[in-house]
This record gives C-alpha cells, sequence and structure tokens, in this order.
C-alpha cells in the first residue's frame, strides 16, 4: 500500500469532502497512481469560514504587512517596470536573477553561511524548492524523515511524491539527536531507503521550539553517517525575539545539506521568492528541474526585491519584525497562561507559532467546528503528522492578529475549551477520534 | 528501460555536457528514478554564446516587449503596491485571484470558449500548468501522444515523468487526423496506456502551422472515442496575422479538454502568468496539486496583470503585437526566399516560428556551432522530437529581432548552408549525424 493509498480521515466528518472522483469525474480511470486519494482537506471547508473577519483566525501563518513602507516598495516596483522593463518583463534565467542570487548571499551571511552564487538558485516561494527537491531524489517508497510535528505543507509534497515520512521526536531543544540515531538504525535494519531528513531547525514549524547549537553538529554526523541528505528549511531563522540568528546547518556542511530560504516571511510571500542552497551537482539538477516546472521565476519578482534589498534598510525591517511578532509572541503566551491553564505550550522565542497540548481526552480536530462557531480558528495537530498522530495539540499563530485580537481569540478558545471538558467529564469524550489529514488544507496555512 | 534512460546525444559532440552524476557527486546513489538522465542539453552552452549581442538569434520564443507602454504599466505596478499592498505582497488563493480568473474568461472569449471563473487555476505562467496536468495524469510508461514536432518545454515535462511520448504527423493543416486515428488504433492493440493528446493547434511551436477549422471537431471525435484526454496548449492563438481567431478546441468540448492559456506571448512573461481552464474535477485536483508545489501563484503579479487588463487597451495591444510580428514574419520569409532557395520552410500566418527544412544531407545540430561562430543562432529540429527526429529541420524564430537584424540573421545562415553544403558535396556529409536531445536547453526557448 502506497502513502496516497492510506485511508486518511476519510472516516470522519459528517460532510465529507468529495473523494478522489465521483461518477461525475470522465477521467477517474486516467489519473496517475500519485493522484489517487488527493483530495482538499476536511478542514480546508472550514478555513473558508475561518478567514471571515469576525472569526480570530490563530490558524494562518500569514505574516503580518502593514507594517512594510507600502508606499516606498511601490515606488521601486514603478521604477523597476518602466526602467527596466524589458528584463523585468521578459523571461530569465532559470536559476533566477544573478544580482539578486549575490543579494541572497548577504542574507546568508546572518547566519554564518559562505557560498558562492552559483550555489543559488531563486524559487517561486521555498515551496517550489521543496517540491523541487523532492522530486529530485524521491521514488515512490522511499523515505523521508522528518520531525514530529512537521510543517504541514512539506508533508503534502511528501505525499504528492508518495514518499513514506517517518517522524522523529523533537523536545524544546528541536529534534533529538538519540531518538534520530535509533531511527535510522531501525529503518537501515529493515533495509528503507531514507533519502530526506526534513528540518525546521528555527522557531519550528508548528512546534515553535529551536535546534540548539550543540545539537546542529551532532544531527549532521548522524545524518552523514547514514548517508542522509538534510533538507534544512529556514523561512523564519532571522525572526528570533531575544538573540542573534544560531549558525545554520548548512554553514557547518556544504555537501550534507540542501538549505532553503525565502522571503516570504522576512519580507513578503506576494511576490513568490524563495531560494535552495545546494551542493553543486544537485544545483545542476535542481536549475533542470525547475526550468521544467516553470521556464523560469518571475523577473518581475525578483528585481522588485532586489531593488528592495539595494535601497532599503532591509535589515531594519527584519528588526522591526522581530519587535512586532515577540509583541504578539508576549500576548499570546500570556493568554494562554491567563485563559487555559490547564493545557501546556512551547514558548517561542521567534517565528510564528506555539504549539498547544489541550487538556486530556480533548481531541483539537473534533473541535474545530465548534470553535469556528464560537469565532475563533486554529489547525489541530493532526495536520502536522503523517499518520494521524496529534489529535491532542493545537498549532496557534500569532503572527497576523493584533495583539488585542490575540487575546480575544484566546479568550474565546479558552471558552470552547472549557465547554469541551466538561463534555469529556460527563461523557468521556469531547469528540470523535479522527485520523490525520495532511492533504493541501489551502496556502493560509503556510 | 524507461525514458530517462535512452542514451539521447550521449554520443554526441566533443565536449560532451557533465553526465548525471560525476564522482564528485556524493549524492548519486539517492537520486530518483525519474532523475537518471537529467542532462544540460548540449545546445545550452551554445546559447550561452548566442545571447551575445553580435550574435543574431532567431533561436529564442522571447516576445518583443519594447512596444509595451512601460511607463504605464509602471505605474499600475506601484498603484497595485501602494494602495493593496497588504493583498498584493501576501499569500493569495491556490487557483488564483478571482477577478483576474474573470478577466480571463474575457480573454478566452475571443476564442469562442465559454466557462465560469471556477473553471480556471491560474498558474506560474503555462508551464506550470503543464508540469500540473502531467504530474496528475502521467505514471512512468503512460503515453502522451504529442505532434511531430512538438514544444520542447512539453517534452521535457513529458520526459521528467517518464512518460514515452509517441508523435503523430503534421501538415500544413496541423495534426492530422487519419494519422492520430492509426496511431491511436496501434496503441490500443498494444495495449499502450494514453493519457493525453498534447497539441498546439494555433501557430504550432514549432511547426508554424495552424489546426483548420475542418479538423478541430475530427481531432477531438477520435481523442473521446480512444479516452484520451486533449491537453490544448494555446499560447500564440491570439498572435493571427490575417484573421480572427479560429474557435478553440476547448470551446467545442467542456469535458473533453484541459485548455492551457498565458499571458507570456500575448503581453509579457515576466510576471509569469498563465491559466489551465479543466473539467471539474480535474480542476480541484489541479489546485491541489498546485498548493503543493507553489502555495498559491504570486498576487503582486497576478494584481499587476489584472490591473492591466482593466485600465489599457490590451485588445489593441493585441493587435499591435499582431502587426509587429507579421512584419517580421514577412522579414524571414522573404529572406529565407531570397537566401536560402535550396531550403523549404513554413509560412505561418500567426505566432513566433517558422519550420525550416534544410536541404539534402544538412544535419542542423551538427551545423549548430558553426552558424554561432558565424553570429546566427537558431534551434536544431532534433529539439522538438523525443526520439531524435529532425535533424534536418531547425526553428527560426521572427518574435525577437528587428527585421533588419533577421534579414542578416539569414544571410549569416544562408553562408554557413552554403559551406556546409559544399561539404556534403565533396564529402557526403556536413556533420556529424546524432541523436535527440529534449533535455532542457533553458528558458529562452520558450
Amino acid at each position: 500500500m502506497t502513502a496516497l493509498e492510506r485511508p486518511d480521515g476519510t472516516a470522519s466528518g459528517p460532510h465529507p469532502t468529495p473523494a478522489a472522483g465521483t461518477r461525475l469525474d470522465r477521467w477517474l480511470g486516467s489519473y496517475a497512481e500519485r493522484t489517487h486519494g488527493m483530495r482538499a482537506s476536511e478542514i480546508r471547508a472550514l478555513f473558508a469560514v475561518a478567514n471571515r473577519p469576525e472569526v480570530v483566525s490563530l490558524a494562518g501563518g500569514m505574516p503580518y504587512l502593514e507594517g512594510l513602507p507600502l508606499d516606498v516598495l511601490g515606488d521601486l516596483a514603478q521604477r523597476v517596470v518602466a526602467t527596466r522593463g524589458t528584463t523585468a518583463l521578459q523571461y530569465g534565467s532559470g536559476q533566477g536573477d544573478e544580482t539578486l542570487r549575490e543579494q541572497i548571499l548577504d542574507v546568508m551571511r546572518l547566519e554564518g553561511i559562505e557560498a558562492h552564487p552559483d550555489d543559488v538558485v531563486v524559487t517561486t516561494g521555498s515551496q517550489q524548492a521543496l517540491d523541487l527537491v523532492t522530486r529530485l531524489f524521491v521514488d515512490p517508497g522511499d523515505v523521508v524523515v522528518a520531525e514530529a510535528p512537521s510543517y504541514v505543507g512539506a508533508l503534502g509534497v511528501f505525499r504528492a511524491y508518495q514518499a513514506d515520512v517517518v517522524h522523529v521526536p523533537l523536545d524544546a531543544e528541536g529534534l533529538v539527536p538519540e531518538a534520530l540515531e535509533a531511527t535510522l538504525a531501525d529503518l537501515a535494519r529493515q533495509g528503507r531507503r531514507v533519502k530526506l531528513l526534513y528540518t525546521v531547525p528555527n522557531f519550528h514549524n508548528p512546534a515553535g521550539v529551536t535546534l540548539s547549537a550543540e545539537r546542529r553538529p551532532r544531527i549532521l554526523e548522524i545524518a552523514a553517517r547514514y548517508g542522509v541528505l538534510v533538507l534544512e528549511d529556514n523561512p523564519y531563522g532571522l525572526l528570533g525575539f531575544d538573540r542573534e540568528p544560531l549558525p545554520a546547518m548548512r554553514s557547518m556542511s556544504d555537501e550534507g545539506v540542501i538549505y532553503l530560504g525565502s522571503f516570504s516571511k522576512t519580507f513578503a510571500p506576494g511576490y513568490r521568492v524563495g531560494w535552495a542552497v545546494a551542493p553543486h551537482a544537485v544545483r545542476e539538477k535542481l536549475v533542470l528541474a525547475s526550468e521544467s516546472a516553470i521556464l523560469s521565476p518571475s523577473n518581475a519578482s525578483q528585481l522588485a526585491i532586489s531593488a528592495y534589498l539595494a535601497t532599503c534598510d532591509w535589515r531594519g525591517q527584519v528588526k522591526a519584525f522581530r519587535e512586532l511578532y515577540r509583541e504578539r509572541r508576549d500576548a499570546m503566551i500570556g493568554a494562554l497562561a491567563e485563559h487555559l491553564p490547564d493545557a501546556s505550550w512551547t514558548v517561542p522565542d521567534g517565528g510564528f507559532y506555539t504549539w498547544v497540548r489541550l487538556p486530556d481526552g480533548l481531541d483539537a480536530k473534533a473541535m474545530l467546528p465548534r470553535a469556528v462557531t464560537a469565532r475563533v480558528a486554529y489547525v489541530p495537530g493532526t495536520a502536522f503528522y503523517f499518520d494521524g498522530q496529534g489529535a491532542d495539540h493545537m498549532r496557534l499563530s500569532f503572527c497576523f492578529p493584533t495583539p488585542e485580537r490575540i487575546r480575544e481569540g484566546v479568550r474565546r478558545l479558552a471558552g470552547v475549551v472549557s465547554a469541551e471538558s466538561e463534555l469529556v467529564s460527563l461523557f468521556g469524550t469531547g469528540g470523535q477520534a479522527v485520523r490525520g489529514d495532511v492533504q493541501s488544507p489551502g496556502p493560509d496555512l503556510a
């Protein structure tokens, strides 16, 4: 049975999303193997509701853009098109604009990475880099090792390429080296082919924890020993609240790591510009794969970002974001302590998310419709596992709503949790236990 | 042996591009099956030279952008970011901006397509739509039927998904229905699974021919009878020189066709905005696949194009492009008649390309280095076949150089052909015969 065939979530919910094909789909018999079982997440429909203004969404990973100097950015966009339009509006290099690739080196230098512009491949957001790396390495049935929990959008990519994801626990210091070693040893004994170790080392999505400096070389050493390529996904690394960034894993290993970076969280996602840094031979293939997928990334987007980096105080903007998100983190953690004393949570020192463990017996997925009715939304923990774990957790985002709205959201959530807890104490269950579902919940959850 | 393993081009050329992996690639053993054999086209390095200003490139499919009102477009870009920045710079819908999808309906109505905004999926250029459709439908070993010759970028996608492409001849009226029927019948007898019929009906790339109105319903009927989904790729449809567009195949079949459209040739490629129109169930899966690949298409790009469509005379701009490209077509055809009387060529009534058959005994791929030395570039015909045919043809583009440069380019080309022909008459060959190579030649060849 391939990963795509497992019956995730198919038994849950009163209004199941239409499955892979209905009798109305004339092409049902034509789909590729990888497409069978592809379906919209059941929480997707809920999020359409959750996006209404009266709902406090603690679900999305959307950065807060109102702090950006939109007038200045508008002028930059104008200048790029008016003065460099025959380049900005033309096809470009499949690898990406060379000036931008040089500027990306400056960004990465903040995390200790020394690289050459030739090592960088610009992509349509780092999500496309995830897709391309998986395309290059993963055959159906291959194993990708990932943290437990792990970024929902990465799990979706691995599933799309019919990988099998094996989770390794993390704790307050990130991925646990001993657990990684044990898992890789076990997989080796089983003769499984492990292709990638996928990790979000900084301000983890969804767990909010950071891989300690001490563990980084150990993780690299273990991966190297088992011949596993490390896929270091680092959209949040510059958004630490309390200290300078830790050295990226890529700064310690040129050949053992593919590093993914993004402007989506430190600047803005709407241009869809991310990048990969890969060992030379892999980088060549990444460019070919990207050309096959999209010909070339948008020159208009790349030149706009390049102009921003060249003429604006982007370091100051990142600092402003750090302060903004720290204030929101404080609002979130304060409200949790005040209103949800029976839950537990991680206290992130950067990024967008905290990972909340519900009081015993509560099921975050089953509870979600009631929460949305109470005008608050979150992402149930099951979204972040390949195998249906995580029902006792939820991801709360503090990136987008104001501190006041965050506090209001947590208050509403506490009301829902309290009502659910009462049900549990009366009947022993707060809702139907359901399996995980990592199919695409939509771009809101980036 | 899968498609990826066939030894295309491996025996040719004095300086072969480094193959899939060298001893330097530590990850050589980790690549997926689909990645083996992936390599840069041998003509790629030549094109780096061909892009020098002293070379007349008749190779690229880059539209001529100097006719665009760049000042106006700059102002639009400014307004989008300054006044709608929190949308333009944010994540968006995986399916694409709804207003733009409505405007796309207006564009498609010019070719007789009636659809609903829900039927449209906006992609990162129509190349991404090609990639996603192939991802949804093609298992390794499945057959895609395509014209002979066929768009190099589509062949690259089919190869990336390990499809086997079977070519069907075209003539002056496009794809030949009888040949299609015979091929599908033959494949059915062999028990092969044919998933897609890929066709560029208008101003074919590279052949320059258009599928006649009379043949369109016949092709659809044959495809439907064999249960084959038609993938109608139509970037050039509005760029006819002499008459109104023919009705799209999609206008005759809602359920049997996936239609691909693009702003790259009728407006500008640098925003990387294309789209697919698909039957309902397929469209749902396309959105999910696109979210997995890139989360969402660029809002900044979509809003810029939407503003252009809403406030500029885009129909007038298309008309201006038609006149510009007609003049260049005339320059190209006139120069061919004057300088290359021993060759033959198609006379396109729209689009960017003519397809030239060389005098007997000449090999376009073997001749290319000499042409580049003579400061003129083209794409050898082998790039447009899956199986190494086409060495006696070349694609000449008249979209980008001015008429004067086109004439100069053809003059230079005639000098090379003449010298080659002399060699052939003396020694019986003008160069080494080589196999085809449809791996990515880079985005210049779109």
